[in-house]
Formats: structure tokens, C-alpha cells, sequence
């Protein structure tokens, strides 16, 4: 495949009332492995793109804003990250960002569908850049939940990074109550957790509220932030969860001081003022967290409609 | 690429306010040639399909209807078809019909685009069924009138399969009264030529009615008609020209007969019946070609929108 | 409104796989009756339409391909046509195309829904053009099955002009074997009746051969014929049927000859040889109605998926 | 119209990539002015929508968001906002938002397209609200430029609220250096324009940096900041122009405090946390703004591709 394909497009769903339509220049992949459909296709304006059960879930063009967003706060957060976990995250550019940290010896990434993983490392190479290779990873193809309930081990940072719950899809009891008691008893003593949370647009929160709501079930601290990620159509919604945790406890440029003192170069969204940006929501956006009261569990799961 | 792909689309502009989406399955190829761009796509209605310069060419389905209707009428009428010259027709489909025809001897197609045959060769052997290697056949990549133009051989029949003229196409040339005057001069004694002559659709005629009102200033017996290509989305034009022609010269039943000594085995759309049918005109076409004034010459050539 | 709309689109979908998008100038009215949801758009192609339960049913620019098509066949094949049932056909044409036979005497029109009716005559002046106000006419709001099983009237035509059966629309009853009989009923000696019997497209026959066969369980003679109506995406399908029809007693000429005894002025579709056109059906076609062993019945419904 | 329309769509061009489709209930106005198109549509996931020139300029569900963010910066950050001028606006949103503070006089309000206002008070009194009756304003119906050139009175805070720049529309010479001189020379001691500056989405900033420059070449202090509003299909980027000013010269509680003080009850969007977070650009951003050369001039106009 050699040039651009005026004529194709993708079509996003992002509700049965509004629709977005990226047009293609390649279909570089489609299929379905044992837990979800995956097609890898090269949209005009995003580049490459992973697509999981119809719904972007990286593109080239703007992954950077996703993967910073989800996690470096929680990374800077950390007095001294050296042991993660990564739940999902099969592109692998979550464990890109994670490396990036002297301080990281360890980390242990469970993505249970080991064809997905395995189409990202060979049509994705721009995301992971080579990141399965380190030394310091351990890549595993279970399911997370039962990993982590029988492991003894503890971490610093866990992150979160699943496809949302759709109806039959793998990702389903990763949602719920018992599956962040769970996450809070792997968290080293000043651990930082965070998930990634769905789309904050005005009138489709009902994920992102649901989440911190079933956190805040959990953990004695929660902080939601948000950012915008064009590919998905719309700001997009994390959430940290920990024993103690301020978002504003450094100032923009004590964070710039940290980020400097941890990794080497500089990020392309993420830094000191950013931060401030992503942790100071919107006042509608603040009360409909207020005044969500559903908290996931595996008796009531949530799903994307 | 093993598996359907449902959110990906393929837009099918028929003209700027109507338009087409055929959900697409697979993209087996996209690129350029020296003359025009090749897609190779799958269709969930119509399987595999030929797109040149954004328009489909032939799909699996249902180019059974077209490359019948463009290859039989002409050699059904002939009363000993022989040799036979085609314009065009890189997918091998109107060869496969022609080389049908016991009484056949040597088919000369002449298509500018050998990157483009290669690539239906290698992507749709389903259109041409291994075709291009039947001895009968010179496949030669040149301006299919500036042979003409050189050449002294005498055709019985001259299938002209050229895609509809854009700006700047390969094809412009190939719909003037100069050309035409040339495809004249090569026929034999009872020599039929057959043009594909684009959309009959009520309301997008113009391309229909000038090739038409065209070849009647070259040839003294011009006869129009229809057959209905889902995949082209309408009712598709063809137009026979000859020293004297007449479609209804024999009966059905007749027509029947002589396609039963003439080829082996069924076609799936033509046959006496369907030939009858094809040439009925809807009295609103006939009055358009009736009134049709335009003569396309290489000083004013025609382009398709 | 003024203006045109240059980005507003009506979505046609004529299967999952297959949608059309016709532009949209002007919304005049948008609303739901008792029994269907009834838009009136104006599109740029095909001018003001009457769109029920989202299908375009009639559209100003080709209208008059269907209407003509669904009417002149049985009432030019019938000895001579005094009086007429129409079951459906709430726009009005299908009166309008009858009411141009001078031997027409009684026209009793039965269309359930009044509402639809009303929008029809105030919005859609180009289709009815006042055909309702023709004192021949009997217009009714009934179930036309009931109508037809307490009257005792004969018709020497009867035209079931329906919109295509779904789940829970009006017309459900209106397709089986058992309304059929009904209708063979209710024909006089000499009568015909015609049914508009959905797409006759490739790969979408299902419905129009069903039809056909189900006609075949009940009538004598049956004869299915087709036209490309634009606005429908595709090619429609008809079905006459009576005790003994014969689409091809009358040559081309005798039929026009006919058609200008009995009525003022020219069609713009039909004219004799648009109907020998329209009854020589491609051999697939032809085949899929050989083949087809379904036998609508009040049981065992048909709907359209 | 009574009822929604489930197969009429909207489709919103973001760019020749990237198209946004809106389900549309109902058409509710569709025609041209003297200046531009205007269309009011009633959008499944939106409400009521005015269009001007095919893009959507506020939506009933989301035009709080963009409303607010455009007014109440400028209006807080000022210390005595009592002289108020707006250039466009003609929804009367910005109105309805600026009558909001007791401090405020007079508020003269020019947009030159006098039918696209009246089509606004008559179709869309949930934007106004009224506001064009409040007995402050003087709306005026003339080019806000010369207006701006003749006047000899002073503001205290200008609001430009303009559609974008397209070649030919009515703003074209509203975003120029001598435009943004001229509102210098307008407004009081301390006073703060504020100018919509368009999407600043990641790929689409060319207009947004091109305003924040052509202002720096005008002001000493220029303060760029962002809204996310999910009719506009992405975040909406403003720009703050004064003498001398500071974002985070109040604390958020500081500014609820004076917002409390000048304004009865509270806002849907803007509080003093989302003030913050509104002026805290992500990283990418600042630094495509520190990049940007491009002053816009009389000379070399820019236009919205």
C-alpha cells in the first residue's frame, strides 16, 4: 500500500446521535483476535491508529497527550517510583513513558490478549518504540485481576489502562469495587493508582463520574483530572487514587524541577503548568462528580452503553 | 486481514448531492499509477472490488451484469465474430466473455495502464478467471488510439471499456468523433463496435446522450441500451454502432439458439430475454437522446462532471 | 425557508452495508400519525419527497416513473377499466395516473392512515395535483382488507400500493395469501390487479419474489415486471395478476394506439416500448423467481428485515 | 414539525479529514442574509443550533460553555466593568451574559447583519433570554470597525464574538493589526479586550496563534486561554488584550468572592477553579504560540482555509 485513499473513511459512534468520520489512507490490519476485533488503520489526520471494538484507542498524531496524561502525574506524584504495574495497556506506550524514570526498576504489565499485543508490537513501532525489549519489563497475558489477587508483591505506581466496559468485552470486572480494594492492597505505603476514566464531555459522563464515585468507595483519596485528546472526540477523563495525595502540593515549577531531576528530555504536553490545566475542572463538571452516586460492582458492573 | 471490518466505509460521490457508502470489509491495496489511482477494496454487499480514480470499476458480485451486457449484445449480432480488439477492460472480465466464443480467434486489448492490469491480474482472479493467458490473446500496454491509428488488421468486433473521461485521465481522447471515426475504419465488412457509455440514470444523461449523438455522426446504425449495476449505483448505458444493425433482428428464442452454438454452457444475465429487454428504452431516455445535440470532438472533449 | 441547505443529509439505508445520502435543501415537516412517522424533505436530486418510516416513497423529480409504471400495465391490458380500488397510495399519484382514463367511471381509494393523507394534500400539490378533489373519486380511512371483505363491489382493477412491510407497520396483512384471495374476489370478470412489490435489485430480491410467488398461490396468470425508479436506490418490482394476462398481446404500436384512444396526451415513462422494456426481465432474475418457494400467509407474515 | 427525525443529519466539516456528523430532530430555519447563510437546526445531542455559513455557532446544550468563557475573564479581571462593548454576537448570549453584572451602564452591541439578529430574537430565546429588551444596550446594526473609527467614547471591556474569517464573510478585516489598534485607542485606563480566537485543537491552531500574535503586535499584555465546547467538536481558544494584566492575580477563591460581589447567583461553567484551569495551556500549545510569526494585517488578511 503506497498512497492515500481518498474515498474511505472510519466511522466513530460516539453516540447513536452523533458520529465522527476520520478519513483513511490505509487499512493496515483487520481482525479479530480471542477477546476483541483489532484493526490498525492510518486515518489522514491522526497517522496509525490501534482499534479496539470500533473505538480509537492510540493514534500517532496524539497518543503523546494520552499516555503523558495517564502517567506522569501519578509518576511525579510518587517520592520515588521504582516499582509499577500497568493493567492493559497493550500499545505499549504507557510502559514507554514509565521507563523514561531513573527511579523505575521494575515493571510488571498484564495485557490478557496476547494477539493484540502482538499485532501492536509489529504494526505499532512508532508507539512503543522498542519498549517490550527493556530489561526492567516483565510482559504477561493474564487476566490482571487474578494476577494481582495472587500476588504478594507491593507497588508504587499502578496504572490502569483498559478498554472501556463494554457488554462481553475483557475489561468488564476491572471496573468494579472489589477490583480497586484489590488495587489499593498491591499499593506500596505512599502508592499512587490511577485509571484512565472514558470521555468527560458534557453529556456522556456518566463513566467517568461512576469511576471516581466507585474510587472514592475505596480510597481515602481521590483526584480527578481531564484531558483532551482529538482522536477520542473529546476531553478525556483519570483518576488518582491514594492513601494521601494533593494535586496542588507542588507548585508549576517545583513539578518542572522534579520532572527534570527524574527523566531526561522534555515531554511534549505534560510539565508543571500543564498539570495545574488538567487538575482544575470545570464547575459543571465538578458538580455532576458531586453528585454521582454509583459505585461499580461485580454484582453491578457498568457498561458503555 | 482475516475478518470483517464494520466501521470502515467507502463513499461513492455519484454526484455532489448524492452519495453512496458501501461499508468495506478489507483494503487489499491503495496506490498510484502513472495514470490513476488503484484501490482494491472489499465490500460487505459486493465483495471485491476495482476502484480507479475514486469510482468502482467491477465488483465480484455483480460484474457478471456488466461485462455480459457489454461483450454479448455485440457478439451475438455479429453474424462470425473473429477477431476482436478491446479498449481498455484491464480487470480481464470482457476478455474472459469474449474468449467464451468458440468462433473467436485473436483478441487484441490494449490497455495504457500496466500497472493497473498487473494489479487486477495479482488482486481479482476472479474477474478474469485466468483470461490473460488464454493463447488468443495480444495484451499490449499502449494509447489504445494511437494503435488504431497505425495498424491495418480489420476487427469484427471493437469493445470499447474505458473508464468515464476525467480531466486529465488516460480516457479523453478515447470519446471524440476522431476516435470513433477510427474505430470505424478498423472495423470489418459486418464489423459492430460497442461502447461502455456511462450513467442512464434520469437526471445525469449527458455522458450517455453525447456518446451516442457522437456515434451517430460516424456511423450510420447506432443503437443505445441499458442494463442495472447495483454496484454502479443505476441503470448503465452501452451503445452499439455498426454500418446497419438491427437489435430486434432476431427473436429470443433465436437469440437463444444462436448463443447455445456459439459458447458453452448459461450466461447468468443475458440471454434472448434480457436482450429484448435491454434495448426497450423508457420513452423519457429516448426523448433525451432524441434531443441530445452534443458531438464530443478532440477540440471538445467531454468530461464527466 | 428561503434557501438552500448545503449540509444537511438524509441517510437511506437501504441495507446495513448499503446507505444512501441524498442533500437536503429544506425540512417541511417532520412528525408521527397513528401509524408511521411521515417527513416531508426537499432534496437536492429529487425535489420535494414524502419519506414514511424513513423510506422515500415518492419523490417530485421521478414520481412519475413509479406511478406510471405501478398503473398504465393493468389498466391498458384490462378490455376497458370502469372501475378501480386502490389500496394505500396516500400522495395521491396513483389517483392521478387512473384518473386520466376517460372509460374510469369509480375510483374507491382506501388508505388507513388520514393523517398522512391530509399532510399529502397540503404539502405534496405536485403529486396529487388535485386528484382528490375529482368527483369520481372515494376516499377512505379504513383497513382496505376490511373494506374488501364486507363489500360486495366488483373492480376491473385493483392496485395494492403499499409501503413495504415492518414489524408493526400498517401494511403487515395487506401482503398474504389470504389478502390475495380476498382481492381475486373482488375482480371483475376481466380484472387485473397489480401489487408494488419492493426492490428487484440483486441480492435484495427476497421480498419481490415472495410476492410473486405467493400471487402465484392464489392467481392464475401472474407476471412480475420491474422499472429503475432513482430516488429508491435501486430498480423496483411490480406484479400483475389475473385470471389469464398476457404482457405481450398487443406489438408496441397497438399499445400506443391504445393508450391515445383512452387517454389525453403522452406519459413521460410509459409508452409501448417502455413496456415491452419493463416485462423482459433479466434471466437471474427470472431465475430467483423460479426458485422462490415462499408462500406469504397470515400465519407466517413477511417482513421486510 | 412535531416529532424527531431519525435519519436527517448535519454534517460539519471540521476539516477535508475530519467530518462531525449531528442527528438533527428538526429544520427549523434555512436561508441567506445579505452576509452570510443561517441556519437553525434542532440537534438530537445539542438542542437548538444556529449556523451561520454551514459551522455551528451555539448550541442550546453547550453555549453556557462558551458564553461564559468568552465574557467572564475579562469582566472579573477588570476592576469597575461599567462601559461594555461587543462586536458581533448577534445570538444575544454574550449580551445576556454581560447584563449579568450590576456594574454594567451600557453596553453597545454592534453586529452588521440585522436579519441573522432578528432570525435569533425570533427563533432562539433561550440564547438571548431577553437580553436584547434590557434598557443598557444599544444594538446597532452597522460595521463594527467604522463604528469603532468615528466613535470617540471609551470601554471598559470589548468583547469581540465574530464568526470566523472566510474569504468573502462579513469579518474579514475584524482580525487585523489595525483592527486591534483601533480597539487599543477604544478602551478605558484598564481596560480588557477579549477576542474569540478559534479551535485550538492540536493540527488546527494556525488561526488561534496567528490572533494571539497579530494582538501581541498591539498590546504589551496578551493572555491566551481555552474552553472546551463539544458542539464546536473540540477546545475553543480566547485571547485577553491590556495594558497590563494577570490571570492569577486572584486566587480562585478570591475570584469567587468578586464574582459573588458583582453578580447574582452562580454560573454553569466559570468559577475561580475554572479560571485557573482555563489559563493553564497544555505544553504543546504555549509553545505553537511562542512560534507563531504570522501577523495578521489589512495587507494579508487570514482566512479560515
Amino acid at each position: 500500500m503506497e498512497d492515500s485513499d481518498p474515498s474511505l473513511w472510519f466511522t466513530d459512534t460516539i453516540n447513536p446521535n452523533f458520529v465522527q468520520l476520520h478519513r483513511v489512507r490505509d487499512s493496515v490490519y483487520s481482525g479479530k483476535t480471542s477477546f476483541q476485533s483489532v484493526q490498525i488503520i492510518c486515518t489522514s489526520s491522526f497517522g496509525r491508529c490501534l482499534v479496539l471494538d470500533d473505538k480509537i484507542q492510540s493514534a500517532e498524531a496524539d497518543e503523546f497527550i494520552y499516555h503523558e496524561a495517564l502517567t506522569h502525574p501519578a509518576m511525579v506524584l510518587h517520592p520515588q517510583p521504582e516499582a509499577v504495574f500497568v493493567a492493559g495497556g497493550g500499545e505499549g506506550a504507557t510502559l514507554r513513558e514509565i521507563l523514561r524514570y531513573r527511579s523505575v526498576q521494575r515493571v510488571v504489565m498484564i495485557d490478557i490478549d496476547q494477539e493484540a499485543v502482538d499485532l501492536c508490537r509489529r504494526f505499532l513501532p512508532m508507539l512503543h518504540q522498542g519498549a517490550f525489549e527493556d530489561g526492567r519489563v516483565e510482559l504477561l497475558h493474564l487476566d490482571a485481576r487474578d494476577y494481582l489477587a495472587r500476588s504478594n508483591d507491593k507497588f508504587d505506581v499502578i496504572i490502569i489502562d483498559l478498554t472501556e466496559p463494554v457488554q462481553g468485552g475483557p475489561a468488564c470486572l476491572l471496573y468494579t469495587r472489589e477490583f480497586y480494594s484489590l488495587v489499593r492492597e498491591r499499593l506500596g505505603p505512599k502508592g499512587i493508582a490511577v485509571v484512565q476514566s472514558g470521555s468527560c464531555t458534557l453529556g456522556e459522563l456518566h463513566v467517568f463520574t461512576a469511576i471516581a464515585r466507585t474510587l472514592k468507595s475505596v480510597f481515602p483519596a481521590v483526584l480527578e483530572y481531564q484531558a483532551y485528546v482529538p482522536s477520542f472526540g473529546g476531553p478525556w477523563g483519570f483518576t488518582l487514587a491514594s492513601e494521601e495525595i494533593d494535586a496542588f502540593s507542588l507548585s508549576p515549577e517545583e513539578l518542572d524541577a522534579r520532572l527534570s531531576e527524574r527523566l531526561a528530555g522534555n515531554l511534549r504536553f505534560y510539565d508543571g503548568v500543564t498539570h495545574q490545566g488538567m487538575f482544575c475542572l470545570p464547575r459543571y463538571l465538578r458538580q455532576e462528580l458531586d453528585e454521582s452516586k454509583t459505585v461499580i460492582t461485580d454484582e453491578q458492573p457498568l457498561f458503555l452503553s
